[in-house]
């Protein structure tokens, strides 16, 4: 996503501490004293302006989440709405999503999200894909068995992508959505990328997958 | 598929057993002796009138082909077919294809293809589509490891059902195609069916799958 360069936002990220995480590794293996408690902790990677995660952490007070985004300049919306109306159980970070295993210990998370994810659609830039085996390897080592792994897109060459990688890395395809809108999922929560796509009429793309126990 | 009764199909089908094999269980394990070569064998569950089967054969005359259709009143039209240009790699089994095994010994097919198959849409007929796990089960047994099964459809739900029930029994989505017309794929040949809806602007669902080999 191109954004727009927003000078302030360094400043109000660092004057905010307690939402956006500042020294995120020392967390790492320890998020329930962080959040004060032991409820299951979901991820969002790449949670842009985060209408989703702050969405989901308002709508499920019984989970912690934490909202993954490396870009500042959105990042600083997700922050805004905490500081607007705060909510406990929501963290930020403002890092890369590649090393998700930097911030999480193995199985200290429940579930992860990724949603509208940079489609790198040129072949040569398969790999910064965040459906790419190697970022799968990471999820893999933080989830459980059988942890899940939700994500979303309207870009189709992204999912197509996505759906062969999954299951080529060993991941089972939980259920499938071609148009999520037409379809009866219930407690969906839309990204900003998702109103404005879906709005269009472009069918949205979501799959629920799990990385099974090893043998 | 609801279809138009035809009292002379049964006629015209035992007048061409050439074509359409009478007693296909005798050639079980045997069908390199019937085609009179040891070409690759490739077989359609659910030819419907044979569009796609033909063309295939035609297109590739270094492949045996075998359709497989239990509606006489649609298999005719794959007979009509063979009786104006005849294709010597081209067979038809007038059978149900939930019974391969029976037909088929293991390993003696090298590819299957399902096309624009019966989506079955209510819950509690789900067994009944060609894409649930006993006919998994039976396409398993016939091909080889790795073998690989090409599906098409223009049934959203049908597709959503497979890829998840193609990845529950353990195959490897190979590659996803969800809009195949507006994709680069080369080769395609067309069913009638797909013809139809691909006019009407609807996207056409293609996967490639297979079996990865036991472990």
């Amino acid at each position: 996503m191109r954004v727009r360069n927003k000078p302030w936002a360094k400043e109000n990220i660092e004057a905010a501490p307690q939402y956006v995480v500042s020294e995120p590794e020392i967390w790492r293996g320890r998020w329930e004293e962080r959040f004060g408690n032991t409820q299951p902790l979901h991820i969002e990677v790449g949670s842009g302006k985060g209408q989703f995660i702050y969405g989901m952490a308002k709508a499920h007070p019984e989970i912690n989440y934490i909202a993954i985004e490396i870009q500042q300049s959105v990042l600083i919306d997700i922050l805004d709405k905490q500081l607007a109306e705060p909510l406990a159980n929501l963290q930020i970070l403002h890092v890369d999503g590649g090393s998700v295993t930097d911030y999480f210990s193995p199985h200290e998370i429940s579930q992860i999200y990724l949603n509208f994810s940079d489609p790198w659609p040129k072949s040569r830039h398969a790999k910064r894909r965040l459906t790419y085996h190697t970022f799968l390897k990471g999820y893999q080592e933080i989830l459980p068995p059988e942890g899940e792994l939700h994500f979303k897109t309207d870009n189709r060459g992204l999912f197509e992508y996505s759906l062969a990688s999954f299951s080529q890395y060993g991941m089972i395809l939980k259920q499938v959505w071609l148009d999520l809108h037409a379809s009866d999922f219930e407690g969906n929560i839309m990204t900003e990328y998702e109103e404005k796509f879906s709005a269009k009429g472009q069918p949205i793309y979501r799959v629920e997958a799990y990385f099974p126990a090893k043998k």
